[in-house]
C-alpha cells in the first residue's frame, strides 16, 4: 500500500472541526504509520472565527490554541486571510474538502452549496452536515459520481459510532428491511431522567446545564433532528427517496412521568424511536415515542447513548450502539471517512 | 467503478459453504447490479462430499440440489472429478479460495496449508475458519503481504455480524483499548434457559433438540470455542501476539442454578464473557462466567445472540450485537469480505 498524502481544508471549524483537528495532531504519526495516510492542512474557514489559506501547510496545533483562547484564528500570522469559503473550495490546492458547517434542514445551506462546488471541483467531501445529506443525497451522489470523487458522511447519524460505513459496507450484501433505533442522545437522556423520576422540565434543564441540550431544545425535543437521520438513513440504505417533510413527526414534549410509569407497569420503556421500514413498494419513515418492551435491546439504551438495528435478509437483526454525539466523536467520524478513501484510493492488502 | 468478474473456489462444502452458495444462487444479478460483483464458481471440493472442477464453470444451483438430496456432489455429471483440495487451490483458475472446512484449534489443519498455499499462489483468501487464524494470523498476513492478495475472516468472529471489519475498518483511526463480549450463542443459549429456571442438563438437552449444541459440546461449554474467537480478536484487533493457550479459560459446566439465583438477587446475569485487555505494555485475555450488571448492555444479550464492545479513545464504547452463528450468516461474511476485496479492487466511489 503506497502512503498518501492530502490537503486538507477545514470549512467550519467550530466544535467539531475542532474535534477532529484534535484528532489529527494527536495521532498524526500512528496515522502515517499504519495507516499511510498523511495530511497537510492547507486551509481554515470559519464564518465567525475567520479564514486563512497557506498551500504551504497551516500548523493545525497553533490554530486550536490560538481558537481556544481568543475565540478567532484572525491572529494566526502567516498564511492568506480573508478568502471565502468559495473560494478556498474553488482554488486548486484541497484534495479534501471537510465540510462542518451548521446544520440547516430548511435549505441546506451554507453546507449544500460548499458540498457541491467541491464535488464538482473534483474534490473529496467528508461532512458531519445533516442538512445537504438529508436534502439533496442522490443529486450529490451523481456530481460526486460524474466527477469520480468520494462524498463521506459517516458522522450524519450517530457520529463517530459505525452507522453509514456499517449499512453500506459491511452490510453491503445484505438487504436492509428496516431501520429502527434511538437516534437522538438528548431526547434519550431527557426520558431516561424522567424514568428515575425527574419531571419532564427538571430533565430538560439538567440536560442543558450538562450541555446535552440547546439553550433552544427544538431541534432535539420536537424530532427534527431524528427525523433528519431516519431521512438520511432511508434515502442512504434503504434505496428511498424521501424528504424531511414525509416523515411523520412526534417529539417528547407532550410525555408526561405519568406515561412512563404506566409503560413501566407493562414491563416497557419510552424510547424515542426513528424508523424506516418497507410498505406497498414504498420506503416510510417516522420519529415518535414508543413503548419498547424490555426484550428489546433498545430498551436497555440510557442516557446519551444511541442505537440503530438494521434487520436484514441473511443477518436478521444486527445493533450497533455507541455515542450518538461530542466533537471528538463526530471529529473521528471525519477521519474514518478519510481513512476509508484512503483505503480505495492506496489499494489496501 | 469497474465490474469485476471472479473466479471462485470452494474448499469445503458443508452448512457454511453452502450456505454461502446459496446466497451467491439468490443475490447474482443483485451483486452485479448493486456491486459490480460477477462470479463463476470453478470448484467445489470437499472431503467427504467429492470435488468436482470445471474453468468454465459450474451451475451452483445443480450442486445445492445435488448435494441436499444425495449427500454427495460425486454425481454432477461435467467437470473434473477427483482433484485434491490441493491440486484445486495450485491451479491457475481461481481468483478467490473460501476456505470453509472444519476448525481444528491445535493444529490449524488441514485449513492452515490450504490457506498458506492459496496465498502463496497469488489467490486472494476468505475463510471463517477459526483454527489458521487463531493459530498463524501474522504468518498468513505475511505471505498475504508478499504476495499482494487479500485475506479475509469476517466469519470467524460474530459470524456474519460485523466484528472483523467493524473493528479494523470502521474503527481504523480509533485506538482500541479493550474488546470484551458474548461470542458464543450455545453457551449464552444455555445459561438464558437456566435463567428461566432449567437445570444445566435440562438447557443442553435442548440446545442440543435445537441444533445450537453439538452431540459432543466440550468446543462450546468448556469454552474453547469463545478462547478462539478472543485470541483471534486479540491479536487482529489489538496487535497482540497471543497464542489460544495463553488465554485463560473457563467454560460453564460447573455454573449452577444456585448461581445464576444469587445473581439475580444482585440484579446481575451470567454470562460467558469473552475479553481482551493490555495490561503493562501487554495484551491479556480470558473467557469466564462473569456477573454482568442489568445496567450494561451485554446482559440484555440473551438468547443465542452474540455481542461486542469494543472500548475505545475517541468514542468511548461500541457495541455490535447480532447472531453469532448459522450456515447462511456465515455464509453472509465469506460474501461480505469478497465485497470488501471487490470494492478495494474495483475503485469504490
Amino acid at each position: 500500500m503506497k502512503c498518501m498524502k492530502y490537503n486538507l481544508a477545514f470549512i467550519g471549524f467550530g466544535n467539531v472541526g475542532q474535534g477532529l483537528a484534535r484528532i489529527l495532531v494527536d495521532k498524526k504519526n500512528l496515522l502515517k504509520k499504519r495507516h499511510n495516510f498523511e495530511f497537510n492542512v492547507v486551509a481554515v474557514s470559519d464564518i465567525k472565527k475567520g479564514s486563512i489559506f497557506d498551500e504551504n501547510g497551516l500548523d493545525l496545533e497553533k490554530l486550536l490554541q490560538l481558537v481556544q483562547k481568543t475565540g478567532t484564528i484572525e491572529n494566526y500570522g502567516d498564511g492568506q486571510k480573508g478568502l471565502s469559503s468559495i473560494e478556498i473550495i474553488e482554488k486548486d490546492t484541497a484534495d479534501i474538502i471537510i465540510e462542518v458547517t451548521w446544520t440547516n434542514l430548511e435549505t441546506g445551506e451554507p453546507g449544500l452549496t460548499h458540498i457541491r462546488k467541491a464535488l464538482a471541483a473534483g474534490k473529496h467531501v467528508v461532512t458531519t452536515n445533516k442538512g445537504p445529506i438529508a436534502l439533496a443525497y442522490r443529486e450529490l451522489m451523481q456530481i460526486a459520481k460524474v466527477h469520480n470523487v468520494f462524498l463521506r458522511f459517516e458522522g450524519t447519524v450517530l457520529s463517530g459510532t459505525p452507522a453509514i460505513s456499517l449499512a453500506l459496507e459491511d452490510l453491503a450484501g445484505a438487504y436492509v428491511k428496516s431501520v429502527r433505533g434511538i437516534v437522538n442522545g438528548t431526547t434519550n437522556y431527557i426520558l431516561t431522567q424522567m424514568e428515575a423520576g425527574a419531571s419532564y422540565e427538571e430533565a430538560l434543564e439538567t440536560a442543558q446545564k450538562l450541555g446535552y441540550a440547546e439553550a433552544d431544545p427544538t431541534m432535539d425535543v420536537e424530532a427534527w433532528d431524528p427525523v433528519a437521520k431516519i431521512t438520511i438513513l432511508a434515502n442512504v440504505v434503504m434505496g428511498g427517496d424521501l424528504k424531511v417533510k414525509d416523515v411523520e413527526r412526534r417529539g417528547i414534549t407532550s410525555i408526561t412521568i405519568e406515561d412512563i410509569k404506566a409503560a413501566q407497569r407493562e414491563g416497557e420503556r419510552i424510547k424515542l424511536i426513528a424508523k424506516a421500514w418497507r410498505e406497498n413498494g414504498e420506503i416510510k419513515a417516522k420519529v415518535s415515542p414508543e413503548k419498547v418492551p424490555l426484550t428489546d435491546v433498545l430498551a436497555h439504551i440510557g442516557g446519551t447513548l444511541n442505537a440503530l438495528t438494521f434487520d436484514t435478509d441473511v443477518l436478521k437483526e444486527v445493533t450497533t450502539v455507541g455515542r450518538g454525539a461530542g466533537g471528538v466523536e463526530a471529529g473521528y467520524a471525519l477521519l474514518s471517512d478519510m481513512l476509508a478513501i484512503n483505503r480505495y484510493l492506496g489499494g489496501t492488502r
